[in-house]
Formats: structure tokens, C-alpha cells, sequence
């Protein structure tokens, strides 16, 4: 029984994101290395392994020491952090770990005190500015590759990227435009270093493009996470529909506005994490939708989170349903970014299985 | 020694916040019932017990019963969550419990279930419009004390409101303003409710208010939770100054993007919150502080966090300053939202000691 904020799973969907897109890796000839930041869970990582997934991507030396128990294959897809360097070498001992570098300092510092066998992926900043080297800048690519090959530790397997700003598109063919500069930038660097590297991968993968895009030429991997579960973020850019979102939040009514159409929900910012959407020039912090007992239906429109605090929500509620609510009731809310909310709320609730978290 | 991101907290600076509170609470003839949603810890409880505090406030019936290992007069100030009612019975089983009312069907769910005594504030909205009575609304009032008092194991003990509304203040005049209407609203209900229950309670207590506001005639308990740390967003309204700011974040480098004057540190959303404030037209996500080993100094001008993703921050950095770092250099960030950012990072790092949260 609910009695509190109740992080929900729906297995089927989130087993049908995976199915999908396990697919369509296969039959773009992809490698499929998804990213487990989202779920950071060991047995939903075992949902992956029925589709045959034998690589995965973590974003912190910490989460890849967690799915080391079960997985010997990891990329950490995060700048090389130098203070970790006895967490990787503990890890490498054990595993094959794919570390990413993109500047001189760290695969420098790596060099000199890696005890084991790794592989570099160069970061390559395909357009999101955030992390990364410039394409054009192959002096530095050059420098960092030397270094590579002056100690036989350290194994170069190809360019890595993400297009994270595919989440600042509008629509389907925004994404598609972007994951087509992304592909260009990778193939131009593929001619140039193939004579060289010709086994070279080339890995991308957010969740927008990998979802949206029909065309992976020149990509031999995608590393998509969010999609596991999607949200409303997803929904919004066009890569989801309301009805692949495989996790809710459940959230008792503690108090009911008639006057001002609010209810009051126990659920909230330590609860959901504070991201936001705009819609029709309202910020949004979730969505609800039918109750049905273990599992939920459709969005009520116009019934939408319009503030968080700490541990209230405020649900704006359509004065047609205002009636259809008690205290003590539960609200099913659809989060705007499941990555974050999975991390605050740190279990699944399968119905009245608990699913654990690292 | 720093590795990852960790949450530092000055012990000097976090207990002259609490011994500057108490103080002004006991000078102005206030009980102190600080409130423990901000800190979420035994051992930073215990330092308010060594100024003599014996009465919380919490936010949830699961902190109530964390802190009940050492406390025993704790106020849930969050609207009474019904489907809690056995955790209700199990805690008022064992120590003063004061809860929060606001509505007819959450009074008569308690009174036909409780089976302790237990103490009701009725919560008034001062202002905010998230949670509470209206003040005016007498007939609500009258009919929630009706119910209260037919139940012997309910005692009514006062008026408590949240002047939250404090944090939209661009000014400490403001704040005053806002509080000054808070204690007018209580006033007059006082006066309407003291010949019956002459010696009901009036309690308040935002971080602004309690910080800024000299004068308190007409109120009996203050419950601020912030000030224990502050943070910039207390900073921004006027309510702390950046030298009493307890408690920061120390993030590793992991890239330096001369070119567009950026540091990458290890340090995202998963860590601070995404709490974000508006400065000089821009929004900000933290400011980075002079690292001054297992403590920090000033504020560095013009060097603040402009994004945040999961796991990663970027900080802008003035021209002047981008040469002082290198990759594995610790940048200390004070967080926008201490509440937030402590309850990610689940505990205190106090030099070299470890102080645990719930």
C-alpha cells in the first residue's frame, strides 16, 4: 500500500524501450552500449542482458565499480577524473574499462600511473560545448594519440560523442539535423585516422537521436539511457510518447484548494528534483495521470505539477475535476526528467516488488 | 583527501549560526524550534541541544521518527498525511508529537484513528498560498476546533504559518514588510482565539524573516531551518552574508576549456540540485569560493557554475583567473540551496570526520 512518495516501474514498458531499441542497434549494424546512469540499477541492468547486451555506459568511476559486480565491459562516458586514479586501476585490474579523455593533462597523468591494461576513447565535441576537443583541432587529437602510443597499457579503440544539445530541439527534425552534423563531424574524423586506426569506433548516442533517427552511417555505437524509461522531457522533444514512459510518481493528497483548483501533494522537490518544462508558456513539473491501481493510464489534461517545494507539489487541477479528488488519495505524476528522479528516490517500486539501487 | 565531490561543512561557521538564532529567539522571549529539514542530522542536532534548544520542526513523519532517537517534542510542519496514521500512532506513542492541520477531513481522519495524544497547530496561510486556512475563513477554523475538541487526545495549541513568500524578496525592507503582515494576520486571530484558549501559541519562522525582522511582538515560537547553513539564494535575498555561508561543495577538475573561459568539474545535478538564481542577467548554479585546503575563503568575482547536467558543472571563469587551475585542482562552490544540496550528498565532511544524515 502507498503511503508516501512511491517511485513506480512499469516492466512491460520499460522492457518494450529496451526490446525497441536493442532492435534497432541490430539492424543499423550498431553496437548497443547503453548508458545505466538513468536506471543505476543491477537488476534492471538484467532486463538488458535477456536482449543480449554485453557492454555498458556509466557515468561515474563509482557507478562502474556498482555494475562491475555483473559487467566487464564499461565505458565511463565523464572526463577522466585524475583523483580517481586507484578506483581505476582497481576496476581495470578486474574489467575492461573504456575511459574518455580529451585533453593532454589527463591521458599524461593516466600514462604515468595506469598499472593495467584500458581503452581511450577520444572526446570529441560534436556540437554541445560542453566537454570534448574541437573537431578541427587535429594537432591536439595528434598529441593525445602520441601519448596513447608511447605505453602499451594504453589501447586507442576510436572517437566518442554526445549530442546532448538534441535536447534543446523543438522537433523530430531539429534532432534529425543535428544527429546528421554529429555523424558528419565523426565520419571526417574516421577518414583521416582509418589508414592509421582502421578498426576505429565511432560511438554516439543521446536519446533524442537514437530514437528519432532512421540513418546511423558511419556510427558503430549508440549509447542512448534515458529512453529506458523516457519522461516528459522526451515526450516534448518528440522522441517519446506519453505512453512509453515506464516510471511514475505516486504522491498522497494531504490537502485540497477548491478556491485557487490546487491540490496539495506530499511529493516534492527532494522527491522529483526540480526540472522543468515549458508548456503553452506554463513551467511544468509533471503531469498526471489515471490511477489504476498498480499501474496508470492516460494524462488528465490540463492537470499539471506548477510548483515544487521541498516536500509539497502544488497540482493544478481543471475545475471539471476538482470533485474527483479526496484527501488521502494518490496521485500518479509523470516526472520531466526520470535520470533525476530515479537518483532522488534511489528504489522501484514492480508492482509490490522493490528493485534497488546502487 | 579529496577525490569526488564532497560536501564540506565549516563546524565554526555552522554553530555561530545556531548560537546567533537562539540568541535572538531567547532575547525576543521566542521558544526555538529550529527546523531539521535543512541539516537532516543527529549530530548537528546535538550542537543545537548544547544551546539549549529542546523542540523541533520537521518536514515528514519519516524525519520525526529519525530525530525521535533523540528528541521528544517534534512538530511535522507539512498538511497531516493520512495514510501515515500507524507511523503517527507509533511516534505518538513515544513522544510529544504536534501536527499540522489545515482541512475538516484530515482533523476528522485523526480524531476517528488516533489513539495517543497528540498536539494540533492549525496552519493559517499567511501569504504564500501554498498550504493553510485562509485567515479570514473563521468558519473553518471554528469547525476544525469543534472536532478537536471532542476528541480528548487531540489538544488545539496554536496558529502556525510559513511565510515562504519571503524568498521572492528582492530586499530586506521587503521581507520586513511581509513579516510585519504575518504577525498582523496572527495577531488578529489571537485576539479572536485568546479568551478560550488563553494561552494559545502563534508560531513563524521563514530563514528571511527570522534573520531580518527586530521586532516579534505577537508571535511565541520561531522556526527557521536554513540559517543553520544559509546559502547564496539567502545571500541574494539579504538574509546572510557569504562569510556565514556553513557548508560547500568540492568538486575536482576534470577539463579546462581555455578557449571559451570554462572549467569542467566533477559536480552536477546528482550533487548540487539544479536550485538555480538569477545574477546580473544571468543564471547561476553555485559560486566558487578561494580553496583554502580543508577550508574556504571569499568568493572569487565573476567565477560561478553556468550549467549543470548530471554529472557534470561548468564553471565561467574570468579571463585573469583561467591560468590559476589545473586538471586535479579542487574548486569549493557554495550551493544556491543548501537544503537541496545536502539532502543529495547525504553527509557532512568536518575536516577530516564524517557526520552521517538520516
Amino acid at each position: 500500500m502507498i503511503t508516501k512518495p512511491t517511485f513506480l516501474i512499469d516492466e512491460l514498458k520499460c522492457r518494450s524501450n529496451i526490446n525497441y531499441m536493442a532492435e534497432k542497434a541490430a539492424s543499423n549494424n550498431l553496437i548497443f552500449r547503453p548508458h545505466f546512469k538513468t536506471h543505476q540499477s543491477l537488476e534492471i541492468g538484467s532486463w538488458f542482458k535477456e536482449v543480449g547486451v554485453s557492454k555498458i555506459t556509466v557515468s561515474s568511476i563509482e557507478m562502474a565499480s556498482y555494475f562491475s559486480a555483473e559487467w566487464d565491459d564499461i565505458t565511463i562516458a565523464f572526463p577522466l577524473n585524475v583523483l580517481e586514479m586507484d578506483a581505476i586501476n582497481q576496476l581495470a585490474e578486474k574489467i575492461t574499462v573504456n575511459l574518455t579523455i580529451e585533453n593532454i593533462a589527463s591521458i599524461t597523468f593516466l600514462s604515468a600511473h595506469i598499472e593495467s591494461s584500458v581503452n581511450i576513447f577520444i572526446k570529441i565535441d560534436v556540437g554541445l560545448h560542453r566537454t570534448g576537443i574541437n573537431p578541427a583541432n587535429l594537432e591536439l587529437i595528434n598529441a593525445v594519440l602520441n601519448i596513447i602510443d608511447s605505453n602499451p597499457y594504453i589501447n586507442f579503440v576510436g572517437f566518442l560523442g554526445h549530442a546532448g544539445h538534441t535536447y534543446l530541439c523543438k522537433s523530430a527534425e531539429e534532432v534529425k539535423n543535428v544527429h546528421a552534423d554529429s555523424l558528419k563531424i565523426m565520419s571526417s574524423l574516421r577518414e583521416k585516422y582509418s589508414r592509421k586506426f582502421p578498426n576505429l569506433l565511432v560511438s554516439l548516442g543521446d536519446t533524442p537521436s537514437c530514437s528519432i533517427a532512421d540513418d546511423f552511417s558511419g556510427m558503430d555505437e549508440m549509447r542512448p539511457g534515458n529512453f529506458v524509461f523516457y519522461d516528459l522531457m522526451q515526450v516534448k522533444i518528440g522522441s517519446s510518447s506519453v505512453s512509453k514512459i515506464a516510471v511514475a510518481l505516486a504522491c498522497p493528497i494531504v490537502a485540497i484548494h477548491k478556491d485557487r483548483l490546487e491540490i496539495v501533494i506530499y511529493g516534492g522537490g527532494v522527491h522529483f528534483s526540480k526540472d522543468s518544462l515549458e508548456d503553452n508558456n506554463k513551467i511544468i513539473y509533471g503531469r498526471v495521470v489515471k490511477n489504476n491501481g498498480s499501474t496508470w493510464g492516460d494524462i488528465i489534461p490540463n492537470m499539471y505539477v506548477k510548483s515544487l517545494s521541498q516536500e509539497h507539489g502544488i497540482v493544478k487541477v481543471p475545475k471539471s475535476q476538482i470533485t474527483n479528488f479526496k484527501i488521502g488519495d494518490v496521485l500518479i505524476v509523470l516526472p520531466i526528467h526520470s535520470c533525476m528522479t530515479a537518483n532522488l528516490m534511489k528504489s522501484y517500486h514492480n508492482k509490490n516488488k522493490l528493485i534497488t539501487m546502487m
